[in-house]
Order: C-alpha cells, then structure tokens, then sequence
C-alpha cells in the first residue's frame, strides 16, 4: 500500500506521468526517424501508429510496448502470467490497426530478484498470447538488476507484415466502440496512486476482488481487425492505449473532428474517477474508459461490422461520427450529461 | 557512491546476479519456444545466437538486448548517448554472429523521471549507431514509471535477415580474439559493486578518469563479422557479452573443446579482479576482458582473417586452437601463468 494521502484532484501528472514530457520525447524521436530515414535512404512507409520497411516488395513493421506499472500489481500478487499475455497482445493490437499480422516475438524482462518463477510465469503468457495469434516467439533477454529496477518491467517488440491497405476517412463515417477488458495496460500510475490510496489489493470494489479488476487481460482485438479489414467492413481501426482517445486523432484528416457519445465506463473507471476526484478529461485521456478499440466505418457498413465485433463475443457501441467542425478537436459527450474536449 | 565495504571474494552473484537462476530462465524460455513452434507448426531454424523464421524463401530474426546497469553510470554523469549506441550495437554485434545482416532496430527506455534530456541523449545514440549499421529505427517506447525504475532502463530489438550459412568448426580450427572497447555492456553490476565501493566515478583510474573508462562505447563488429563471412575467411563468430567467454561452447560440436592463451586484459579489469578479489574464472565468465569478438576458422586462413581485422582498426590475437580433449570444457591459460577452466 502506498502511504499517499488522497487529495481531490489526481492527474496522470502529479502521479508522476507528464504527458507533455512523453510528447516532447515522442516528437524527438520522429524527427530523428525522418532524418535517419533520408540520411540512410531508406523509404519509411507510416502507418498510424508504425512504420514500415520495404523488403523484396514486403511492408515489414517492428513495435513494441511494455506492460508499465501494471506489473506491480502482478507482483504484490504474485500473478505473472497476465504480464506476458498482456505484453503481446499490447504490440499486436497496435500493429493490427495498421492492417499488419503479426509474425514473430521478443520479450524483454528486467527484474530485481533472481525469480525464477516470476520469470516461467511470464513466458507462460508470452507462449499463450503468441500461440493466440499466431505469432512465433524468436527469443528474449532477462536482465537482473537489483539496483535498477524495483520489481520486475516486461516489455515486447512484435514483427509483423502489411497485408493490405487501410482506407482514408470521411466526414460522416461512423465511429464504432468495441469493449475493453478492465483497464488493460494503461494508466497504472494514475490508477494505483488513486486506487490503492483508498483499498488493499484484496478489498473487494466494484463487486470484485481489487486485484482481479487491475489484473485482467487485455482484450484481443487483432483477428477481429484483420478480418474487417480484409472484407474492407472499416477503413480505420485504433487500439484505446497510452493516449487513451486523444489517439483518434491520428486517423483523421485535416479539418476532421469527433464528436462522440460515449457509453457509461464500468463500474472501475467511475470508481478512480471519483475515489481520484479525477477530471473528466484527464479520465479520457489516459484511461480506455470500457472502449478498448474504435473502428471507423462507412455508414453502409456499420450493421456488417457491429454483427462481427458480436461475433468476436465482444460489444460493440455506435458512438458517432466524424465531423467536419472541431479541426482536431474531440468532443465526448459523457452517460451522465457531462461534456468533455479532448 | 556505493556504502558498500569491500571485502575479498565477491562474484557476480553477491552483487546480485545469479548466473545459474539466469541460466534456469533462459532454458524455460527455449523449451517454450520449441513447444510453441511445434503446436504453430511453424519451422524456425536456430543460429548459435538467435532463431530465425522463415518468411518468401528470407529468413528473418528478431533479435532483443538492454545495456543493464551501465546506464546508472551514464545517469550519474550525465552522459546518456552512449546508451542508445550500445543498444544497437549490442544486438547488431550478436545477429552478425549469426551471419544476419540488421535491417531495423526498435528501443524501449523505462524511465523514473520525466526526463525529456536523457530520452534525447538515447535516441541520439541510437540514430548514430543505426546510421554506423545502415538499420533504420522504426518506432520505440518509452515508459515513464517512477515505482519501478531507479534511473533509467534501455533496451533495443533489431530485426534481421541472414545473408548466409555459417561454417561447422572442425577440430584444429584456430580462434582468433578480437580487442574490445572496455566492458562494453556486460558486468556492470559487478564492476560498479567492486568499483565505486573504492573510488568516485571521477577519480583517475588506470590513468583515466573511471566513469570514461566505463562508458566507453561497445565496438561495432557487426561490418567486420559480415565481411568475413563473405569472404568465406571465417566459420563463425562469438561476441563476447552475457556469460562472455562461457559463450564459446554454443559454436562448438559434441566432444569439442577449446585451449586458449588468453592476452593480458586491460587495467580496468585487472582493478576489478584484484579491487574486488574476484576469482579469475568468474572474471571470464562476466567480462570481454579485452577480448569482446571471438572468430573461429580454418588454419589456411589465419593470416587473411588477422589482416582484416587490423584494417578495421582493431587488435587480433590468435588465441589457439579447438580441441578434443575438453569436452566442452574450456581451458584459458592467462597471461600471467594462472590457468582457469569455465
């Protein structure tokens, strides 16, 4: 348990995370992409979220993405498994939003302790995640480092290929929400700061025991976009991660906005929502807020595509559409009457 | 400063790093790869270094490695671009071995702080060394996680594709040693125990100041290796990192064994032996000692192999020959008249 009082008032900023930093890196690494690019001459395709490298008329992508501080939670309770899962579905997610499949894994583990059980309990997910969607697992490095890490910090880099195109987005398509599995691997900072301010692990919240609810697996999404790309049902797929909604803007053109009805966020959200005095905002900011993945459709395909997020056993929202009046701005029309600008 | 005292005696383990723990992780891993394979049906053909997946008649690796804790000396100073470089030649050095030419490197850095600095520092690292290597770096992640990290963490993956066979070592090839640029990225939690118990990192050590001598850059391999493997002057090639001269057995057949004449190794690692009272095997278990390449080939071309490495500016040793008689087990005679078996 942390000992932190509990103001009104958290942000993912005062729990250590500045969005703002994260950005700033975010940009010098593009920038230093692009220069790299044309020093090298090497033509860099982008997708919305990866970039790809030509190989003998192939469009290869790497990603890669860590579980955070969801770890933490995994640690207290001793429950690795979900770390592995998480760590590549997190990367093929991502990668299937840019309609590429995955094809092989690497994990990477730094940890405190020579912990060997926390390390086979790790890979165990990895084996499961990977063998879900097809992805091999080429390797891995552990690296022990008890004065560096306070825990253990599992991240994985995901290798996939293009198989077809994604389509550009018009005023008027529709936005679909699909729902999302608890908070997936997002906003931990934020989350445990508030949460475990208030509860033990083991108190039971939203008629659950507190652990269960932080340690569930994130949602696979990756078959499902893949084939709705493939029977051309969505134009854009993004995965709600670091970012939460604000990655939307990434899909949309110039002059487009969103503008959203968004569904009533389960019962956890609501809780460090209030528990945090957290705003609104910052709330969709950072947090997946039950919507794990947003589709974007033409509306002749809106039917077609909620009957296969359905079929994938997974609910799907019709949340609005895309505008031509917000110029990059989204605006989330909130259950309760609240409105909120991301 | 670390408060630690120093006694007599300290190995890699008492600094916090169990080799055999490692040793137990590492095989977890590789027998779930090999289930994972099997249940996917997917044919994955393995280097002595990484595994490669088959994909349009290419075989592709993925490739992952951090820089561990040398990163907490380039915290304490300041000096954060070594990082990145290492990153990426860490893992170029390694696909090289395995005759794979790099194509793409992604980075993952977790880090306490919101430190926009440091990230620069790494990223221009890793731009100068993808830029060394002719990889193009396709994305990263960096994870802000305050509980987690005591500084800062880098990792990197490298994809690659193989250019060509390695050979089968015979009985009488002869091994060749390759100079290293310090310690590279390995040891540094023992060194930096057995080190900084003694001295500030900016006291003259060896006649430098000590945080230079353990931030120098890891040597770039990976051009020299490929040359080499090209010209067929070489049947394979070990970089000298985790487990360094241990390393050795994975290219050896069943039977085989290696006795070698091991060169003085610079004065940082002498210090480190003799500041720490580390035994002279555990040395060449943890460290390049001087030595961070290993090349195995055919006695005809020795001279060839020598000759090449002094035209790209580093030092060659030939260092003796495979055997029969050791069963894997290796046999250094150092140059001071000890002889240790690893």
């Amino acid at each position: 348990m942390l000992p932190t009082v509990i103001n009104v008032g958290w942000t993912y900023r005062r729990a250590g995370v500045d969005l703002n930093a994260h950005h700033e890196m975010h940009n010098y690494a593009i920038d230093s992409i692009r220069r790299l690019a044309r020093e090298l001459n090497i033509e860099v395709s982008e997708g919305a979220f990866t970039r790809f490298l030509s190989l003998n008329n192939m469009q290869l992508t790497l990603h890669v993405d860590g579980v955070g501080t969801k770890s933490m939670i995994a640690l207290a309770t001793h429950r690795f498994k979900v770390l592995g899962w998480d760590c590549v579905i997190g990367n093929t997610n991502d990668v299937a939003c840019d309609n590429a499949k995955p094809l092989a894994v690497v994990d990477y583990v730094a940890l405190r302790d020579n912990d060997v059980d926390a390390v086979r309990g790790v890979i165990d997910g990895i084996i499961d995640a990977s063998s879900k969607v097809n992805a091999m697992l080429l390797g891995g490095e552990t690296a022990i480092m008890p004065d560096l890490v306070n825990g253990i910090d599992v991240a994985c880099a995901v290798l996939g290929i293009r198989v077809g195109p994604t389509g550009n987005v018009k005023t008027s398509d529709v936005v679909i929400g699909v729902s999302s599995n608890g908070l997936h691997m997002n906003g931990y900072s934020l989350a445990r700061r508030v949460l475990l301010g208030k509860y033990r692990l083991n108190d039971q919240v939203c008629g659950e025991e507190l652990s269960n609810l932080l340690l569930k697996p994130t949602a696979d999404y990756s078959g499902l976009i893949l084939d709705l790309y493939d029977s051309r049902l969505i134009k854009r797929a993004v995965h709600v991660t670091g970012g939460a909604f604000t990655k939307l803007r990434r899909v949309l053109g110039p002059g487009q906005g969103l503008s959203l009805e968004m569904p009533e966020p389960p019962c956890i959200f609501q809780e460090i929502q209030s528990v945090g005095g957290v705003d609104w905002g910052e709330m969709y900011r950072v947090f997946n807020m039950g919507v794990g993945l947003v589709l974007i459709t033409d509306p002749n395909n809106v039917d077609d595509v909620v009957k296969a997020v359905r079929r994938w056993n997974l609910n799907p929202w019709v949340l609005g559409m895309v505008t031509e009046d917000y110029q990059g701005v989204l605006s989330l029309n909130l259950w309760n009457g609240l409105r909120v600008k991301i």
